[in-house]
């Protein structure tokens, strides 16, 4: 079946999973090894395509067994993926009990090219056709090109820990995100993008878009090496006027990063 | 049974399917291949009947492996029809775990003929005798058939993507949908429709009532080629007043238009 | 065991059934029949006590399979009528997933004999002793108790749908229903009672009371031959002072009018 | 082990059953037995030991089969007690699906002793040495320790149908239980006590205290012989301040006094 | 597979389970034996880990059979510890329904070292150098420390009852704890230690912080031998003004702390 394609950005989908033990027990011990086996094949297949990536994550606590994170430019062919890890297992062992799907997408509030310019011109007084203003200008063009890349054509991290939410923005009867205009958003936006910067050596934030996609506005995935820095940056953000006031959480969900093989000695499978 | 037809409408059920892979592990070869074939031939029989249509989707993610949607303009025939469905797997396997149950029906927002008379008469002058207002007038009563026509008795379009979701209109303490007068709340729709003529070559919307139905008061089902509108379009009109103040939306299911032949592969069943 | 009465009303049972086909595939084809047959029995001999009557509904969509309606004085003999239902199919292939427990009763908020008395003689100037006020004094106290009595004991109409929702009064922190006095609890009510009338030939009505005995203050049935009626009624009384501002519903079931007989052909067991 | 009793008042477990059909079914008949004569021992069992009160109910409609209501002066006796029931039936057939921990406790907002005398001095101008202050003084305090008595250590009534629900004290945004001080609550609690009293030869009410314990703050259980009193004062009560303003409620339970061995017949097992 | 610590605390980890007593059932004897002694086992073989603690507690009621609690310095650790748990049951029996991570963590709101300088030099007139000055300095530094210590590091109490609870501070549209100034929640939280220490000798509390980690805020774990001491101190706190407006709480557990080997005879297993 041909691709389904974005005009813009990736899809990604989180897939949490648990292994129904009762089921695993009736297996042959060959049909587990099996098991894994293909799981480990589906995985690595899916990676070999063009820019797809696949992370997988053993889950802490009840929520799930396991996670996958797939990241593919083509809604057909992750729909094709999932169905292939959910068919890995012998039937009904491995259920797929949560998810969300997501894509990448840059961020509406960043500094447009036009603002640079003006303010280059107007606060800093260089002519448009001085070599210095000329410079800064693609300068900025690059910053620009590279943040958009990084956000809309990301490469998964390989941090040890990752934490993974969704979130929407606010609509109450007085405090409502969506009626606020562009100006105010942007800098509530800006501070928090602040505290973001704060923890960028420690933290590692993916912020992806689906309203009109799955059940809240937008997922973000978090990656660190060390999960106290998932509590700080969380908390140290609620205060921000963004969080504080506007900011809507769904349940969080925290992994370590782990290879496929390393799966069943995880599971005590 | 006799036909339970709707003095104006038709029936519209979105059903949401889960195989339950442990039972059909459990099949013979013989039985897994015939509930296809059943599913098929429920699904062609279905559409063998006059202004019957039913297109099916594989799901994205956890929340169902496929989903039908049907339109009918008998009640007791679809309710016929999805237990027909329901029965064509061998026992158990298939498990209907959401539905939504709507009607087909016009916007009680659009321009009615005696405003559009007095507009012609009033704003542009036009005396009601004249060939000009007599023209005019009947161009708008045509374009009002063709779009009450589309509304009550629409095609379901073939685009590759469907999105599906539920949503109220708000009766908050303060900001209660209810209680508007009836022209404050068709300037609001007038917005928000004007949003969505901006993504007409994009995206096809088909909205349908279930005050009184099911657990909303409408289903919003959206047909794109390119998913990212689907964001695109619910993103941008949370915007518009009446959905950032007065919008409450269920959860969104995104799927993939396929014929039931491609279903056993797509599943990997 | 003895019956519990109430000192004024009939108990009212919404029962909602699923149909494990897992269990069902099991069976003989004999044990299959006799469920049926079964069932049927129940039912009938439910219906042969004084008073007690009982329909039996096809569900639209995924929420059930079938369901319910008991009417019955006692509400020990309804407790046995819903063991005897469950026990009818062989063990667990019925599954009894949703039910709803409630009263009839009247309204608080009727027409009272002495505010009709001061209306004759006040407004009217009616002599308490004239054979005029004698006549509508007369008419009233009938139109009162025919009212009282089908409100208290009614008859189950045998209308094609059925579609049944649970709602409460809100209690809100600005908009509270029970904190308003009685006059405007009462003059509300009374715009709510004009739309029901308006739709008073394609929907019946029955709101039974529910306060301390299930999860919501009442459930409304409706009985209707189309069900565009449903959503007309539900929608209309939506901008109603009372519903708009004081109305909270649960979810909604839409159910197809059926006899026991025609149960296993329409679920396609 | 040792027991684990309170420094005032006894713990309450009401607990809500069902029977797994499909799993009674495969179970020999004299397992069947054997389960309902080792629950009815267990109960019994339980009974015997001091102050252990235990009572059974067949609860109406799909919530529960039936339930258990626990009264017990010892914590860890009754989670020996609870577990003895789960084990009385072969393994899975009985499933614990709900239950609710609470404490007998006082109100808070009771007369105080220095209140009454206070009263008895200033407002009836009797002098604390009187005969008939010390008479009424005596009065007051016997009347007070039956109160608290029947309290803390109350004996469950034996009234035909049970009523159970959970509550809360609400803490909006605007309207806050928690924020108003001692004489406010008190002076509505005085309200709320005399709609109770009106039920009083209707309605025997039994509120016990789960803060802390459980997910709701409080546990009401109310007693009577026809239920339809269980809606008329739950009803009447939603009207007095305290509970229009300040109550939210759980889900509701009704259930018909039973004796174990009746059970069998009821459930039709 | 490398430990993962963090920069400061420890993790905290709550697991309920509930034991399928069908699948039980179906166990051959010397099965469930093992069944225990595994569990057992992996507890003890978890505790001997540096730093590593466990305790296992009976719960009280449907939510669970039994609860453990784990502190671990190392995530990976405890994540591999929760899967031999889950893997000492034979497959299938052993659930776990319900778990909470969140890790050690001092409150921000304790007094800080240059305050109590101020304080000295400032209120008590103390010069910076006088051996007063300084002997209260290195007391205030050595009560921080063990306060730190405690906090950070904590040795799980063997009460024998034991009571969690998770709790978030609201963000509501008036009243949101997160928009406070810091001398402002600092205020409110010195309310609420007072309250605690009343309770101190009854009551012992571990507060963890779980913001980005797991549902809620924090965790609270309350211990004690007396379990009315739980609905007295949460009550009460209630009514701190932190609490009251701000605090927002989750489901309640009770359990009774058990040793392994007391489990089966506990569950009747």
């Amino acid at each position: 079946m041909d691709a389904i394609r974005a005009q813009e950005g990736w899809f990604v989908l989180h897939l949490f999973y648990r292994v129904d033990r009762r089921l695993w027990k009736l297996l042959e011990p060959q049909e587990r090894s099996q098991a894994f086996d293909c799981l480990s094949r589906v995985l690595e297949k899916f990676r070999n395509n063009k820019d797809c990536q696949g992370h997988l994550y053993s889950i802490v606590g009840h929520k799930a067994d396991f996670a996958l994170m797939l990241i593919d430019p083509d809604l057909n062919h992750i729909n094709q993926a999932e169905n292939a890890v959910a068919a890995s297992f012998p039937g009904g062992t491995l259920q797929t009990i949560h998810s969300y799907l997501s894509m990448t997408e840059t961020s509406e509030y960043i500094t447009r090219e036009d603002d640079y310019d003006r303010s280059l011109r107007e606060k800093e007084g260089l002519p448009a056709d001085s070599p210095v203003y000329q410079q800064k200008m693609q300068a900025f063009r690059d910053a620009m090109q590279r943040y958009v890349n990084e956000r809309l054509y990301p490469k998964l991290p390989s941090h040890r820990v990752m934490c993974f939410y969704p979130m929407n923005k606010g609509r109450g009867e007085l405090k409502n995100w969506y009626s606020l205009d562009f100006e105010t958003r942007k800098r509530l936006m800006g501070g928090h993008a602040i505290t973001g910067r704060r923890f960028a050596s420690k933290v590692q934030q993916l912020v992806t878009g689906s309203t009109g996609m799955d059940q809240w506005e937008w997922g973000v995935t978090l990656f660190a090496d060390d999960p106290v820095y998932f509590k700080r940056i969380v908390y140290e953000m609620r205060f921000d006027e963004v969080s504080a006031v506007y900011g809507q959480f769904g349940d969080f969900f925290v992994g370590i990063h782990l290879e496929a093989t390393e799966l069943p000695a995880r599971l005590n499978l």
